[in-house]
């Protein structure tokens, strides 16, 4: 594909072949491919041309109708693209000028910064949020959504540059899983030092996955709780101290003798190689990243006296936790929870990913990836929770 | 009562008449008065002649036999008094030496300082921890609870002098009710800054009056829910911008117009009368007293997007939170648990009281005081519920 770029202010941008999304309108029913001849970047905005989108679990919950969704509706909100067209005075998230052929990542929020929300930090929870790979396609921001050859970034948008030599494999799940991971490792470390911490992460997912490999390089001692042998293994991969296989699907009693051998507290005695001895004896932060009432119940029944739960994987209803208030108290527990993230994880993500990915098998959690044009069997392919991540790469001839 | 007081290194302080302890053993036997006859003072120690004491709802919760303890005990946790002996290097929390004849309040906890939780700053929940109080009666600790005329004082003790103008009744309960408050309120401004913040106080007890004029203090604006109309009117007294009968006991419709008023967000319309009119339009901070699992249920319900529960009331069993983790994850709640406190809170506490006893009718929460003799009625007064607290006085003649 050849485009024709160009800097124009307040104007239209012509790219040729007209851009495409893959408009989705409800469960069963086939994507459409939507055209989109001409496109007008206001201030702030940005047309970046998509190098891969992976698709991410909320993606298949909204095709397999597990949430409700305005539609027709362009989805995807994890990708990496390069920036081919620009409206006047698009900044990065450090406030520096886009460039035409920044290679980029981007927030899956549009926050107007502005509103109470904004100023006390959450800007994922804008008053006028907008979402990317969530909007109702309308005139205007039909390049709403990463299942596209193109997508118009908003001014609002924390917009991050990752290297060159990132792979596209690495690069796309930043602006999801992996500022996810970081937000949720940054509230439990504003009470706990995760340095020599025991983090528990129920769930071994792409968030999990991602929190395991960063709470370990801030020194954590950490334990993945994961049922799937494949995941599992990338856990250990990730530099996981330890992994179990039930505590997940409700088996505590298991997860207590692995922490014990992990802090030397029980019978299993010894420390294990490559663990201090002075190890601490409580687990002080669970990551909860799978959604699942029997994780969210291992992580609150397994954090000790001054401990985190953080909760990341509960996106979906149909979960209940029930909990004795007075062991909260007496154990001085924090329970908080976090959705998407704001400007800073992003880019600590990316930093994260640009010094980790010669020496994690990140790329590796990427599946097969498929052309745009084979959106439908890409989404069943990510339905069917075989693969951490398949991927989406317009660039790729539909055959292949 | 006159006694010879004396500053001796490592040796024995004999105080004439002896010093006497109220014994607790079991629910419905009477206390039993121990004497004391000689107080061997080690270093850091120090022997506190007690002016007045408070009973706590603990001390209630014990004695109906609702929680266990440890007998024979002598209960009493909050109080005031002098200092009468020393032992060597005895010190204040701000580390200068403790003096013969300093008024003081002191932690309910004793420390190490050294352990992995008291770095942590959790010194309340130290790893070889005694409690004032809590203690069974042994030989060289008899003096170990506030319903005594003398407390024995321990090394690791937050000891922290009020000024002598405080009313007894306003300084006894800084060591429990208050820095507890203080406490609660340092976990909420963890991620929400009180000024100008909407706080909701479930449960207008002791630590709810308190939490409720220390948030006003900080810039709140503070909601009260408790269904007794007497406590309801302290809270007003208190500073609160509105109280509410119902919330508690489970009508949050009640409460949502109540919150409706205050942040301009419903029917209700105006704002009342010395409220800001941009006031925020979300609770984001609210402090359980209650231990009720209503009281739990609403204060998890209301708060919004980004918000804090400090649950600090559930201090026994019985009671049973069930939420959704979806809901705590797309509005980023906290949910944090806080048990006793730490120095600085008790400080703080000290601090407060000081500036505050002058403007606001603390001294009322302490209903009738009786002799440490009539030990038994105080305690079934407070059992009572009849009052926010009930004093006992040592210098009291038992007649009064």
């Amino acid at each position: 594909m050849m485009h024709t770029v160009a800097r124009l202010s307040e104007a239209d941008v012509l790219v040729k072949p007209s851009p495409v999304a893959m408009v989705w309108n409800e469960p069963d029913r086939p994507l459409e491919a939507l055209a989109v001849p001409g496109i007008h970047l206001s201030a702030g905005e940005a047309l970046v041309e998509i190098e891969l989108a992976t698709v991410c679990g909320s993606d298949v919950h909204t095709v397999l109708g597990h949430r409700s969704a305005s539609t027709p509706l362009v989805l995807g909100h994890e990708q990496v693209g390069r920036v081919v067209a620009l409206g006047p005075d698009a900044v990065r998230s450090d406030g520096s000028s886009l460039e035409l052929g920044d290679r980029v990542v981007w927030s899956v929020t549009v926050s107007c910064g502005e509103c109470d929300r904004c100023v006390r930090g959450l800007t994922q929870k804008c008053r006028s949020l907008a979402k990317y790979g969530h909007e109702r396609v309308h005139r205007g921001w039909e390049l709403s959504g990463g299942f596209a050859t193109h997508v118009q970034l908003r001014a609002g948008t924390a917009t991050v540059r990752i290297d060159e030599g990132v792979p596209a494999a690495v690069a796309a799940p930043a602006s999801c899983a992996t500022a996810t991971a970081v937000a949720a490792l940054d509230a439990a470390s504003d009470r706990v030092d995760l340095a020599g911490a025991v983090v528990l992460v129920t769930g071994g997912g792409m968030i999990g996955l991602s929190a395991a490999a960063i709470a370990v390089e801030a020194g954590a001692i950490v334990v993945v709780s994961e049922p799937d042998a494949g995941r599992r293994a990338f856990a250990r991969r990730f530099g996981a101290h330890a992994v179990d296989p039930r505590a997940r699907v409700g088996a505590p009693d298991r997860l207590d003798a692995v922490l014990a051998a992990l802090t030397g507290g029980g019978a299993a005695g010894a420390a294990p190689v490559g663990m201090p001895r002075d190890a601490p004896r409580e687990v002080l932060v669970a990551v909860e990243a799978s959604g699942t009432s029997a994780g969210v119940r291992t992580a609150v029944s397994t954090v000790g006296t001054g401990g985190v739960v953080v909760l990341v994987g509960s996106v979906a209803g149909g979960t209940e936790l029930c909990v004795d208030p007075e062991s909260i108290v007496r154990r001085m527990l924090t329970v908080t929870g976090v959705h998407n993230y704001a400007a800073t994880h992003l880019e600590r993500a990316v930093a994260f990913l640009e010094r980790s990915w010669r020496i994690l098998p990140l790329d590796e959690l990427v599946g097969p990836t498929h052309a745009l044009a084979m959106l439908d069997l890409a989404l069943a392919e990510a339905a069917s929770g075989e693969h951490i991540r398949v991927g989406v790469a317009p660039g790729r001839r539909a055959a292949t």
